[in-house]
């Protein structure tokens, strides 16, 4: 109690601590499951033969990225400029990052980046930002890797149709200091199909530009040997495509509400891979029988579904959200056993925008802290 | 180009700079609307004759609770005891704070934070956590100041009726090493009603039990000065109460897409406050007319509201979340003059998970950065 414990923060003297001992609401990882999605994913590729360059934008964690270049992984993928820097800074090689880098502050970026990381890949969708981008590269004295990102019908980014794509490969080759490296297709839509064999249909169809699109390149003699896109729902999908080289998955480490309700191969819950991760909270008012409150609403889940977090392990209470920092859990039995400061953990709704809502990570075995891994959140 | 810029982070030259040269997405704050938000705030409660201690949950910033404290607020609220943490260790005076602090890790901090800060405030809704919070308090020899906080219908926080809120209050006085003070009583279903007149009505009616308790305390000859409560959306409605002693209103300082549509008691839009907040995003995909997409999605912007960001100065175009780092604008005329690489500024759905999203506010006069303020957001 003595206020010599103020001179640390409190993650910093976590490890070997007890999960009750935290505060909450904390970010969690179970680490045997995280392990055993980790060792899944990487047995599923290397039988399947394709490549896996998972997407960091789930995690946004150094330490989890070495984990999966561990398992085998080629790289990683990142979705923004910073994530890239600080996965490059501590040695991620081979990054691919899947957004268009727009704007004299992301060009000068990602030419230093690739400066130092010449493996480093990113994305364009269009003749303006090539041109754009060759000059940069050239005035630097830096080639730029890319690949031409082509819209599967989201209309979010990519080329319009694969003759567009052409052109623009073409443009791409004719220009100095770029280096066409292939296609980037990822068919959001896909990915949270409800039903294995609905699916399998969509993304099966959905990706059929994109192998078109590369197999074109290769009859023109274009060099395009990189073919990305897949999600954790198509994982086992995707696969089947003659031409896909390499898959981004990201969310199968730690799964989430809005996975594991899209079905799985086997039965109505998507369980291929288990859910690692969970935030903790803590019941702090229980004034209404039928009623318990607890300390994480909007600042520690993910509002972007329709859905809040799953408790885990106590059936028949539903979690709504009730402000930033509550969510109020409706019990239909009243007589539920929550009380007054019990401790709960939630299956998040959606893990990318959840993880980076938290700084750490408090990673688990059992009921012990055994490390804490920084999270590179937010934006410069 | 020089790899030399990589040696400072982005944010550490951005003083001085032009907005234009700020990567994207960043959260903008226009200090001149900032300052008369502040100022308009500040003559209403002197007008009043009530006292402000507006939430910093909104902001979790230093530098704007003490251009707040400098405009006349006589502390600040918080919701976290790391928000309360950081303030206070900046010399921010009088934090209430506005959740119950529950569980051995926050009581800890609790009594350290009132050890050196013999001012802050937190607040209970229980009999256990009265007794706990006491036996920890009289451990640590530490006074705790307390409210009794009352829940107006929510069913999130708060005793749920004036009786008990009394029986509790007594057992407060009773206990060692606790300070009664006063009331909580936030009424969160009045602050977002649709119309002036409505909101007045539910807000006054709203707030009558906490005015009773008040009232009864005395009666009982309990010291309760305090009678806190109040939000941006009442705060013209809440200072007609008798007996409401301060108002803890938050957004107020920065306006958001959900406050501006209640409105106000002059019109159909709230603007007796002016959009000072602002993020920035780039269109970074012009792949199809009718459609532009710009680098800025779930996280940059909060979605737990059924609508997202009004793009600022432009009209005939609707903005769709789409991902982690996108928004799809739907242009209602296709000829819509946005064009790729242009910069736009969205006012934000929801102001306090928005800032909870970002490190950092790009403070602007005109087109120039003036001052860069850290944000304290996150959890420990």
């Amino acid at each position: 109690m003595s206020g010599v414990t103020n001179t640390k923060r409190p993650h910093e003297t976590a490890i070997g601590l007890s999960k009750a001992d935290l505060s909450t609401p904390s970010l969690l990882l179970d680490l045997d499951v995280f392990d055993a999605n980790l060792q899944k994913m990487a047995a599923h590729v290397k039988s399947a033969g394709i490549k896996l360059r998972p997407h960091a934008k789930s995690h946004k964690c150094v330490e989890i990225a070495q984990r999966q270049i561990g398992a085998g992984a080629l790289g990683v993928c990142a979705t923004t400029i910073r994530e890239a820097e600080a996965l490059a800074a501590a040695g991620i090689p081979a990054i691919l990052i899947t957004s268009p880098m727009v704007g004299a502050n992301k060009v000068r970026r990602l030419i230093e980046l690739t400066r130092d990381h010449p493996d480093a890949i990113s994305v364009v969708d269009n003749h303006a930002h090539v041109e754009q981008l060759s000059a940069a590269a050239a005035a630097a004295a830096v080639t730029l890797n890319v690949l031409v990102d082509l819209d599967l019908g989201l209309h979010r980014t990519g080329i319009a149709s694969v003759k567009e794509a052409l052109s623009l490969a073409d443009l791409i080759v004719r220009l100095p200091n770029l280096n066409l490296r292939g296609v980037s297709a990822y068919s959001s839509m896909s990915a949270h199909i409800v039903g294995y064999g609905e699916r399998r249909v969509h993304s099966l169809n959905a990706m059929q530009p994109a192998i078109e699109l590369m197999q074109r390149l290769k009859r023109r003699g274009v060099s395009a040997e990189i073919l990305s896109g897949g999600s954790t729902g198509t994982y086992n999908i995707d696969t089947e495509l003659d031409g896909m080289t390499e898959l981004q998955a990201g969310s199968y480490i730690f799964m989430d509400v809005d996975y594991r309700v899209i079905g799985g191969k086997s039965g109505p819950i998507f369980d291929d891979f288990g859910p690692s991760l969970t935030v903790m909270a803590t019941v702090v008012s229980k004034s209404h029988s039928g009623f318990a409150t607890v300390d994480a609403g909007f600042k520690a889940f993910a509002t972007d579904r329709p859905f809040g977090p799953d408790l885990r392990g106590v059936t028949g209470c539903t979690y709504h959200f009730a402000g930033d920092e509550h969510g109020i859990l409706e019990l239909a039995d009243p007589g539920l056993d929550l009380g007054f400061g019990d401790r709960l953990e939630f299956i998040v709704p959606h893990c990318d925008p959840t993880v980076n809502l938290f700084d750490r990570i408090y990673c688990t075995r059992g009921h012990t802290v055994e490390a804490v891994w920084p999270i590179c959140r937010g934006y410069d």
